[in-house]
């Protein structure tokens, strides 16, 4: 491997673009960082954000006595083919494919890695943070809905067409609540923010979360995880139990990922990791409870993600870097 | 890779052993084939009789102008650790743990292959039957229970512990029936043998259908999924509605293994796969309404598998040439 300048990576969210350029050789630490709005006038006005962004950045390492980046890295939410067009991301480009890695290669003159952005925050979890030494972990990201990245083998993998690790949307429960996709009871009814914001909706109208309610101003309809997560700083025990089930879906679909893939380590990244061992113990606790073969296996471990939310840039740097033989 | 002698493939099932030698050239085609019952003694008992099964096969390819086997292939209904430890195989071994690998080689003097059976079957129709060209598969052998094995990223992926792929016990409705593992709703609960036997049982008790609960003498307690197979052929309506529910249940967990897993295809076995189109057609309808992202991903192939009941044999045989450089 030569020695390469800096790489850029983006995590394009759809409220927010996030940057940073890094050393190959240590993607966890920024030489520069910039952020920006997402646009959300579409597809064509994005990839002028991210390039007025990557642009930003250049400068910043030139007037830092850095190279400009050689290389740029944009993890995308939604389904990213293995030519890097972005589809199924209604935030950020309603119905239309985005051709990002030609684009935005058009737009900057330089060579760009695409990806599904928990696919690439994962990246960054098992080469330098919570996934170092698996070979078999898959992380989650419980945010507003759930993303996923698999490490299968060794390997991230990304599936046949690169659509891998949509957990969000398998269906545990198919008399469940509806979802926007049109199935019923998908796993992102129940494990992710907005599934806790239900749970907890839920709790509130019959009576089981009376102090989570009064921080929702006596609503039942204004109630948010945020509410749960303040009351839990109270140990108010309703808040508890309403972790203890939103814990207890979490773990149900992490057992059925180990029934299917026997991953000895699973990562929990996004928003709802913030709530730390007030979450992890819960789930560890339910999760000993449905794997399967529990007394024949090696316990699998559980653990939080480590790199935060830059995890996602810091995947889409090393894939950048990648592109040029650094690091 | 050097030619190599014949290699045994051997099917130990919960019931019977079936065994065939081939040439690894040609794994498909026996060169000779040898049955037995399974001990329901335990243990020990089992791998004598797998050991004299290979001194009966020896016998009938040096009788018929070949060399004694090589090196034998043993696929195994449970859990099979790397090092062929079989685990968590009650019909087989109760309690106990079984060094299959091991004590097949002390028996046989010669290497021992060991994996899941429904392993080995993936593995035959992946290189031989209904897998060829697909890098990211899911074989599911629908039987009394549900059987299962994963090619991703162009590997077979028995997990980090050989595990991988226990799919019978994926939860996909936690207020669903119970299942002898535990748990509730397990997907074996629906989409197996026994799972049709009780969608019958259940259709029958509340009169929708008739000439299943005939066939099956009047008692609904007696009803199996047999009866339904038989008036399926009598294109009984009770019939065609209950494969089209059970059918709906198989397509639901193939959804969720492809939100997953992002497979092109999905390659159905086991007994159930001989309804053949009876059972394709309905799966593949409820699966098109099921599978996320229907109208941004090529089709999704889902196939009967082609190498019937042999297809573990021969994957067993395949592995075991693979010890000894063979095909």
């Amino acid at each position: 491997m030569n020695a390469s300048g800096p790489v850029i990576g983006i995590d394009l969210g759809g409220t927010k673009i996030l940057a940073r350029a890094v050393d190959p050789a240590d993607p966890v630490t920024p030489l520069a960082e910039q952020r920006a709005d997402t646009p959300r006038s579409g597809g064509g006005d994005v990839l002028e954000s991210m390039a007025a962004v990557v642009d930003d950045l250049d400068r910043m390492l030139v007037a830092g006595g850095h190279e400009a980046a050689v290389a740029i890295g944009v993890g995308a939410p939604g389904l990213v083919t293995s030519s890097g067009v972005l589809r199924f991301a209604p935030n950020i480009a309603g119905d239309a494919e985005l051709a990002v890695a030609e684009q935005m290669g058009a737009l900057t003159g330089r060579p760009v890695a695409v990806d599904n952005d928990a696919t690439f925050a994962t990246l960054a979890e098992w080469q330098r943070g919570a996934g170092r030494g698996s070979d078999n972990l898959v992380m989650v990201t419980l945010g507003t809905g759930i993303g996923a990245g698999l490490v299968v083998g060794g390997r991230i993998q990304r599936g046949a067409n690169g659509f891998a690790g949509e957990l969000g949307h398998v269906v545990i429960d198919p008399n469940g609540p509806p979802c926007p996709c049109g199935r019923r009871g998908c796993w992102e009814r129940y494990a992710s923010g907005s599934g806790m914001g239900r749970l907890a909706r839920d709790a509130a109208e019959s009576g089981r979360a009376e102090r989570v309610l009064a921080l929702a101003g006596g609503d039942p309809e204004a109630v948010r995880g945020e509410h749960v997560a303040v009351a839990l700083t109270e140990a108010d025990p309703g808040a508890v139990a309403l972790v203890d089930e939103f814990a207890w879906w979490v773990a149900l679909g992490l057992a059925n990922l180990v029934a299917t893939l026997d991953s000895d380590r699973l990562i929990i990244g996004g928003g709802l990791a913030t709530l730390g061992s007030a979450l992890l113990e819960p789930v560890r606790r339910h999760f000993a409870t449905l794997v399967l073969g529990a007394g024949h296996r090696p316990e699998v471990q559980i653990v939080l993600a480590e790199l935060g939310p830059s995890a996602g840039a810091i995947g889409a740097a090393t894939a950048a870097a990648g592109m040029v033989g650094g690091a």
